[in-house]
């Protein structure tokens, strides 16, 4: 299906030329057919990253079989986009048989990004592949709301844990840096629904040049053409300087890119 | 347990007189004596209001059998604080044991209090007791950064659910305003490791009236004494206008709990 779904949208895109950049897709609870698939993407189709989730099929993706994606993207200087992955059948509650109000969507997608992030963490993701990007949906997620409670909670001794697993030795090493700093080397999008709030945070959160435009187009009433203005208009409110407009508008992707 | 912590919590405050304002506790898997306890908090000991979690032992608290304290709050004229609870024996992903990173703390606990406010929305609480007050925990958890998406999901089509079941009938009735506007019916404190981002987003979400003095203490490493500073500088740098942090410090409570 991922075969499929990459030489289908490569198709697509030739019919369009210079309009779309593509993404891969990869089958994650897979990863020996996942790697090969995104080999295909980056080498055969010449895609700028491929897709991830934020979990693969329930598990955290932090197991040492996604190891090698990464090691592949960090290598091959190709960004990974991380989307939230929660499906509506999994309860909130411990009596109920599934997510009621979409709760697991609305708010389990964003809480899903901080956990994928947060594990990637301290798994040592960058310290291990300090060349990897990764490029999270949603303006950060809950991690720039948060990042003061994260910053404190993981220097409080009860809750301290700095230590990851070296992916090619399966050694214990210590992290080297502060949690939060680590935190601030993800990337993200402006897609917020067009959230000031969402946008400023990022952007003070994870600096000028972490931040790309993002609107989660065409996910409204108007087929994507509300989207487009909204992100623009809170991206005017959020970013004073036109020099970090830029770099949100395209200079960040060109350089993530080149 | 809950009658001991209660009558020992009054017993002590009655050794500080004018220093401390006692909330109540009761034990929500058993409402009947959850009931009768907070009876005895408001009435014998003169407690400020009660205090629920987010969960009743990981059930969600817009189960009827929760609806006669709602009731019985708003009766008296008393707040509800609603405080997060996750425990990390409770597995973020499902091959795990446990929480690790003690994530359903530092990353759980502001999902379940979002969650557990969605659950109050969708109940119509505000609809059947418009005099009830909640003071929600953590600068509104999750609200104010996703109030676009919980804005914008809750009017698409897929997962729009307007409708809520009257608590004295069983009957289904509509909801008569847009989801989002019973968000800001709850009230909320500042509590938040000092972010400014959440205290400024928790102010223009719910309003200055809406807004609590709080700092976690004595949850820091001196005793509390790093919390309250931290607080009063993010306040300062969050609200401009010094009538609303008049509003803030004191004058919101005092209207509260008159």
């Amino acid at each position: 299906l991922a075969r499929l779904a990459n030489d289908s949208l490569a198709e697509m895109i030739a019919d369009y030329p210079g309009r779309f950049l593509p993404v891969g897709t990869i089958a994650m609870d897979d990863m020996e057919s996942g790697l090969t698939e995104a080999e295909h993407c980056l080498q055969d189709l010449g895609m700028l990253g491929i897709q991830i989730y934020s979990n693969a099929r329930g598990r955290a993706i932090d197991h040492p079989e996604f190891f090698p994606l990464y090691a592949m993207a960090a290598e091959a200087g190709k960004p990974l986009w991380l989307h939230p992955a929660r499906a509506l059948s999994r309860a909130d509650y411990v009596d109920e048989p599934s997510s009621y109000h979409s709760m697991a969507f609305v708010l389990g997608w964003p809480y899903e990004t901080t956990q994928a992030m947060t594990r990637l963490v301290f798994a040592g993701i960058f310290e291990q592949l300090p060349e990897l990007k990764i490029i999270v949906h949603h303006a950060g997620a809950m991690v720039p709301l948060l990042a003061r409670r994260i910053e404190t909670a993981y220097n409080q001794e009860h809750t301290a844990d700095h230590t990851y697993t070296i992916m090619t030795t399966g050694e214990k090493a210590p992290l080297q840096r502060p949690v939060i700093d680590y935190f601030r080397m993800f990337y993200t999008d402006t897609a917020s629904h067009g959230s000031v709030m969402a946008i400023r945070g990022a952007y003070e959160f994870f600096g000028p040049e972490h931040l790309l435009f993002g609107t989660d187009s065409p996910f409204d009433f108007q087929c994507g053409r509300e989207l487009t203005p909204i992100h623009l208009n809170a991206i005017a409110s959020a970013v004073a300087s036109p020099k970090d407009r830029e770099l949100i508008f395209g200079g960040n992707l060109q350089r993530l890119l080149a």
